[in-house]
């Protein structure tokens, strides 16, 4: 089982489809292992090859994971609140759940001419190079939190935070304050603007954030942030309260 | 790999939770191998355990499927004309492929207050039952064709076409039309409206559909889907000949 998710794992949003012989490397598998699992996966339709014969994930792969996806619920609930947001800052808005010591973005709506911008659905990014990031990192359990202080900072930019004493005070800031603002963290033209989602426990399960161009007014998507997310927190504790 | 792919078809929308032994007995796998298998699935995140120790999908396999995904590309480009028609139309509108001889919803987009529908994202309805399923039917292979309606045609209501003859006729209509009008087909509350989308060779490869209150005037969503469709199509050509 563990070869089968090595070569799941070989696949990522930049590289959707490979070779037999690029996907033996990248699974670190020999070439006739590879290729006798690729014929099997594809038999079951979690891969399947490309008009170029190229290796990609399936349409039942994507199936199965889909359907009863614990991230379908959340992302079901966020859309609507998601398109507010985006109809009224008409830039990105994604909607991100901690996995590990990162981000990952179970949703994201894009504009036709927005700031770039480098996350994916399904991609993620460190939790302290993103605004998103620094929201889910600020409520994480303390091991969590400690781990990456401790761990290395990667600086995608100068303004990147790589100061553990700094991230420790931003960390305390976006719990006092609600929110966090990361401007030119991972692009130097693009600001991030992120709250927290809370559970009906009280937890926070994910963030939701805008990405905007430095120019633009960001502090003015807190607000908005804020009034989708109650909105959406609305929704998930169900009709009896709402 | 065959009880793997097992144990993850046991789940579907309708359960996305199983105990163990639940488990086992879909899967049809005895309850120390189905115990076994979730254990190992469990340590490379493919499932998790909820609170309740019942088993669920895992993060980790939705991000592995969804982020090399076949139909992720088209759900990105199809969401802003999704979220048009929305808008404009105010009830369910969602997005289907072919997959087998049935359609297989990969993203849906609902208002509150729309009319009940039973479609999900990653659920499937029969081709010959639903609006986006007589549009990919209508330009399916030969092949494809001829089993469906050679094969048994499940009637969900008295509106349900089940007979082969008037089936064929029907899709004769949507092949010329460019549109499928479904009343009652599945819920005797609801029609579906639906119509191909193309990619830049000119072959079927999604169906665009809406479901409204059969009071509604359904036919108008033609013209709606149709505007809507057209510019997905131009996105998909990509921006030299759009």
């Amino acid at each position: 089982m563990e070869r089968v998710v090595r070569v799941f794992e070989a696949f990522d949003p930049e590289t959707p489809s490979l070779s037999v012989g690029e996907l033996a490397a990248r699974a670190n598998l020999p070439g006739s292992t590879a290729s006798r699992l690729v014929d099997q996966l594809v038999t079951y339709g979690l891969l399947r090859r490309d008009a170029q014969r190229r290796v990609r994930i399936g349409v039942r792969m994507w199936e199965l994971a889909a359907r009863a996806s614990p991230t379908q619920a959340l992302r079901e609930v966020a859309m609507p609140f998601m398109e507010d947001v985006q109809a009224i800052v008409g830039h990105h808005t994604q909607l991100g759940l901690r996995e590990g010591h990162e981000v990952l973005f179970v949703e994201r709506i894009s504009a036709r001419g927005a700031v770039a911008n480098i996350t994916k659905v399904a991609g993620r990014l460190p939790l302290h190079a993103s605004s998103g990031g620094l929201v889910l990192l600020a409520h994480s359990p303390p091991a969590v939190l400690e781990a990456v202080l401790n761990g290395p900072l990667r600086a995608y930019t100068d303004a990147t935070i790589t100061d553990p004493v700094m991230l420790r005070r931003v960390l305390a800031d976006v719990r006092q304050q609600e929110f966090a603002l990361g401007a030119g963290y991972i692009d130097p033209a693009a600001t991030g603007v992120a709250v927290p989602i809370r559970d009906p426990r009280g937890r926070v399960v994910a963030a939701l954030s805008i990405v905007v161009p430095n120019d633009h007014q960001a502090i003015a998507g807190v607000g908005i942030l804020r009034t989708a997310a109650r909105g959406l927190e609305r929704t998930l504790r169900g009709p009896a309260r709402s």
